[in-house]
This record gives C-alpha cells, structure tokens and sequence, in this order.
C-alpha cells in the first residue's frame, strides 16, 4: 500500500491520478492533498479518499472548506500548507500538479524530505532546474514524468545507457494553428487558441500548446529530467498524437512510445512506478483504426516561443525561470482579453532581452527573475491594455 | 575485444556482420567462419579477417578452398566443420546465420558450449525451439536477435519486467502481393515473388516474405524467445517498415522501436550487446521524409501460411519442425520452377494434416519429423511436376 501526496488534487491531473487511484484501492491510498479555489472538487474528493490533511490557498477558503468536511480532516491553507501536504511522513510519493511556479516550494520540500515525485509541473523544472535537480541528488529521490512526452521519453530509457543516447525526439501534436498561415495569427481568438485538436488539458497549457510555449517549455523539461544539451533534444510535429515522443540510439534504432491520448496511462505508470498497472478500463491503442501517422519539421518562424525556449535553454543561468514567469503572465492576460496572442511571444522576447541573466544556484535566484519578469510583463500588458482603450 | 565465430559467413547477414565487424577493428576479432559454396566470397573475407578455423559444405570445397587460402588458417568441411567454426574455444560469441534447418546443429552445439548467439536463423527456434530454449537455460548463455523483428521487440522488451507485458505485435511489410486481389495469386511468377519491396534479403527468405510464411515463422520465434503464448503475439501489416515491431504493455503503452531499413543495426546490436555501437556510416531514420505510417491487419486468406504457422505453434510438438520443413522444400521447389506459389501453403496443410505430431523433446525427435516433412514434401512436388509435363 503505497501512501500518496497529491499538491494540485483537483486539477486534470489530480482528477485523472485520483481516477487512478480510486481502481487501484489495494495498492493506494491518499494522506495528503493540496488544491487551490474549487471547494466543491475538494470536498467531494476528500469524502471519496479520506486524507488526514488538505490545504487550500486562503484562510477564507479553508474556513469555508472546514464547513463542508468531516471532522478529523486538518485544514490547513497557502504555502505552508501546501509545504505540510508534500512532506506529510507518511506519503512515500508526492503527485506534483500545481500548474505554475506555484508548485515549486512545495515540490522542493517533497524532494528534500526524500518523498518520490510524480511529475506534471513542468514549470517546477523550467524554473528551477539547477537546484531542483540537485535536490533530488542529493535526497537519492526519483522524479517520475507524468507528462505525456517525458514519460514516454522514460519509457524509452529505461534500461538504456544514457552514452548509448543520440537525442531525445519531443513529438508535438502542433496545437491547433499548425496549419494557420504566419499572415493569420495576429487574429487569433481566445476561443481559436482553446481548442485544441487532440488533448483536453487546462486553460494555461492549452494556451502553451497553442503558442507551442509547451513544447519549448518540455525542451527545457527533458534538459534537467534526462541530463541532455539543447542540441539533443529535438521536436518533431506530429498531428496525430499517437507517438508521444522517442528516443534516438547512437545506432540508429529510434525507440517510440505509443498510447491513446488519456493521461490515466502516464499517472499510473509514476503512481505505480516500477510496476505496470493494468489499465483494463481504457480503450486499447489501434494502430489500424489510427489516421496514418504523420511528422513535420517545427516551424520556430510562426511559433517563436520554440524559439525562446531554446534560446532560454542555451543561455543557461535563470533565463529560464524569466520565460517562463513572462509566459504565465502573458498568457494570463491574453486570456484576460489584454494582450493579442501574437503579443504574447514578442513580449517574452523583450523581457529576456531585458534580462541580466543572474546564475540560478537557489530559490532565491530564481524567485527574484520570476517577480522580476512577471513585473516586466504586466507592465507591458497595462501598456498594451492602455493602447486599446486609448 | 570480443571473438566471433559466424556460421554462415557469406549470407547476406553473415555479410552484413562482417562489414560491422571491419568497422569497429579494436572491438571484435573474428576467429573463424563457416560458409555454404560461395568460395570467392569466403576467400576473400579470410583475406580480411584473418580467421584460424573455416569450413565449408563438403570435402571438395575445401581441397578448392586451401588452394586459394593462405597457410595457417585450418580448413574443415561438413556438418563436423562447421560445429568445430560454432564451438571455437576463444569465441564468445557465435553468430547464427545459416539459412534454414541446417543451422540447428552447429547453433545448439554453440550453446552447449557455453557461447552467447546473434541469433539470425529463425528456422532454428520455429523447428527446435524446445530443445533449444532447454539448452539456453541450461547453460546460461543469451540469444540475441539478429532478425530486425525479434530485435525490436528484444530492445522493447529491455528494461521492463515479463509481466508487465500485454502482448507482442510484430510488423510485416505485406510483402510484393499486399494488395494483390485473391484470384491473382495463382498467376504469381518467381520473379513477382522475388521482388520484396523493402528489404534485400535472401531468395528464400523473400520468398517467405511474398508468402508471410516469413511472419508466421517470426510468431514461432517469437514464442520461444520472449516466452510468450500465440494469443499473445499478434501481427499488423506496416508497409513502410520503419516501425521493426512494438511491444504493448499491460497499462496500454506501446513501445516500439524504428529503424532504416539495414540489417547493420540489428546485427551491430547483438554483437556488441550490452553495449551500443555508433553506426555513424549509416543514414538515420527520419521520420520527416518518411510516407505517413499507415497499419492493416493481416489477411489470412490471401496469405494461409501466416494461418498455418500459428496452427502450428498452438499444435505444438513437432508441428511446426513439419511445417518448417515443408516450406523449405516447396520455397525451393517454386523457385525451381516446378511448382505454384499457391501450392507452397496449399501443400504445407496438406502434408501438416498428415503428420502425427509427435513430442519435440530431443533433437532426434525434431529432426525425424523434418525428414518427414521433406520427403512428403518432395513427393507432392513430383506428382506436381509430372503433372505439368503429362
């Protein structure tokens, strides 16, 4: 009986690892959950798993989740509480599902008190890749991909010698502008940029996906989680989503993990890691019932925030961490109906060419570029938002 | 730096090793070879590689040999010789790369002696699979697979625990008559059979490739070397062939592994195993110029020898040595000319429904049922001769 963490329980991967969970009773059981403002999601799955503690982001809201739950439930709320759910002694592996930046603190006490990590946050690593790795270093912790694409990377090293690796293949389904011309995209809708062709996933990744921001953002992911340079870690578009990425051998066999597009599969295998779970109740892949599968180059011209991210990655330092605060920003406020999409890579440009690039060796270094690049983008966002109504 | 013996030197795999073998000098040293009549070839690759032990099919061919070889490298001929070239007391590792029925002594007598197998003869597993398996665990060697399928899988199947494994999916190119309508196959020329539209291989293994008895055989192989039940080895036609094969686990995963189209890679695997060789002469497979990947299922009334070969692996016993056999004679009977491509299945059913299907617990047992087989075989090829002449 394996005892979980999850910080980010009512999110789509804290829905899909709880979805998990609940078929898997023998195998776990839930102590510790972590959710920001959907009190409703929260009280049920506290009724459904019964944790002994649940943090919730406000006094506010704690007070008002304290109405809707049993007794013998500890509420606790903000930082610390989400600090106190993924150190909890008893979970052995904490499901790290906060969207954001906001998951970092929390993910780094997991690591630190020697908990296992189930992965979703890419943020975490993009932010804080240098010390978060060095954590897990030095705790002797495993850092389980739950996104789609590095777990499918893991799945295809497993049992290989990181020397016998040429390169990791990111495929990307090329969200839903793939075919947009470059002429269009100054167009682009909030509703356009919602929906996307192949995966149901929250409003900021979606966006990210969009942007293909996601993708860059999985570049720098796979740098921390596999140990490789950018030079090593390519993106192949993929409309059909059905290889969720590769790994290259220096012989050239390629390795590929294939499955249906349902996070189930990649939060079981963290969940249960190394066991495999059998996942009768989903849909098996057909390959003959797939579209014929296709692949294309990137095209980093009408999706500059594949640009950037590269470029954040080789830059090293905490180039990183001010990308990825600017794109949360930007992204807020482009589904704030503030910013144009088009503006949301041209500002993430000016800001890391702002940026002074200081070493990323702590928290702090990298807490000081993130407020310092979320500022440089609302002040561009107030700008822009001031231009439209002038 | 590893010794090699090769039993079948001058096929087109024991070729393809030898070219691996001159490109890496400082790895792998051959020690000796076993060859069917091609001399010129053998000659020239004992000027190349220097071993100390050949041999050749019969006493004359190697009086011929000697004259063209220079002193110093022992010259054997036979059944005899070539167990001498598979047991070689400095070899490591043997590879098994005769074509057909006549590989079986020389590899089980590699085994018994301790040596590890590239293992490229599937007529070994398909007839002998038993009695072979019985040897491998008994003297703790591994068998390697040099066939680009079952090295697929081998290198899906690394790393992942036995039982976590669903199923195995082996993919065939379809062959020159994927989409030749059923009332078309009785016109088929030796020349359309020979016409594979992806791999170069061997006559008869093209042959076997136009027919599918080349897959059915490879779920046979499959069987034996991965432990698996038929229920649980399925085949999908993949024109293109850049996916070798996949292997999908109990979570819906499918892992598989991508490729060119070179037998290098496979046999580079197997030699070098558990190391990765960088095969920088090769192109790399992208995925980018590849036509899209598209997958059928296989059609087991156009092709009846896929039906056959699975018939025979749930029959057990000696069923599939029989239909081994059998397919032996009448690939060389149709390329001979003297029967139809239809028959080859057409007289497989025949001569299986004949044969009694005794245990295959030892050598003799497997090698009584072959003889059979043959003989039934030739006999129907007769009647078939003697018809088109009367």
């Amino acid at each position: 009986m394996k005892a979980i963490s999850i910080i980010g329980s009512t999110g789509s991967v804290g829905v899909t690892t709880l979805d998990v969970v609940s078929r898997f009773p023998d195998r776990f059981r839930v102590v510790a959950m972590a959710a920001g403002r959907n009190l409703e999601l929260l009280a049920d799955q506290i009724r459904r798993f019964r944790p002994q503690l649940v943090s919730v982001e406000t006094p506010k809201l704690a007070r008002d989740l304290a109405q809707r739950t049993p007794p013998g439930v500890t509420i606790l709320h903000g930082s610390e509480g989400a600090i106190a759910v993924a150190t909890h002694p008893e979970a052995k592996l904490v499901v790290s599902a906060l969207v954001g930046a906001l998951g970092l603190p929390p993910t780094l006490a997991a690591i630190k008190a020697g908990k296992d990590i189930a992965f979703a946050n890419k943020e975490v690593l993009v932010v804080a890749g240098e010390v978060v790795t060095r954590a897990v270093r030095e705790h002797g912790v495993r850092l389980l991909p739950v996104d789609s694409e590095h777990n499918a990377v893991f799945q295809c090293m497993e049992g290989r010698a990181p020397e016998s690796v040429k390169r990791i293949i990111l495929t990307a389904s090329g969200g839903p502008f793939r075919q947009l011309p470059a002429d269009r995209f100054s167009e682009i809708t909030i509703k356009d940029a919602l929906n996307h062709p192949t995966w149901r996933m929250g409003n900021k990744i979606t966006i990210d996906s969009a942007t293909m921001m996601n993708k860059g953002l999985e570049v720098i992911e796979a740098h921390w989680l596999f140990g490789l340079p950018a030079e090593k870690i390519d993106v192949v578009i993929h409309p059909q989503s059905v290889i969720h990425s590769m790994v290259e051998m220096i012989d050239g066999s390629v390795i590929a993990e294939m499955a249906i597009t349902d996070m189930a599969i990649p939060a079981a295998f963290a969940l249960a890691y190394p066991d495999r779970l059998p996942l009768d109740h989903l849909p098996r892949l057909s390959l003959i019932d797939c579209a014929n599968l296709s692949f294309e180059q990137p095209d980093f011209v009408r999706f500059p925030c594949l640009r950037l991210a590269y470029e954040a990655l080789r830059a090293g330092g905490t180039m990183a961490a001010c990308l990825n605060a600017a794109n949360e920003e930007l992204v807020a406020g482009f589904l704030a109906g503030r910013i144009r999409f088009v503006d949301i890579p041209q500002h993430i440009e000016t800001i890391m060419s702002r940026h002074h690039n200081p070493p990323a060796r702590t928290l702090e270094d990298v807490i000081g570029t993130d407020g310092w690049a979320r500022m440089a983008a609302r002040e561009l966002i107030g700008a822009d938002a001031a231009a439209v109504q002038a």
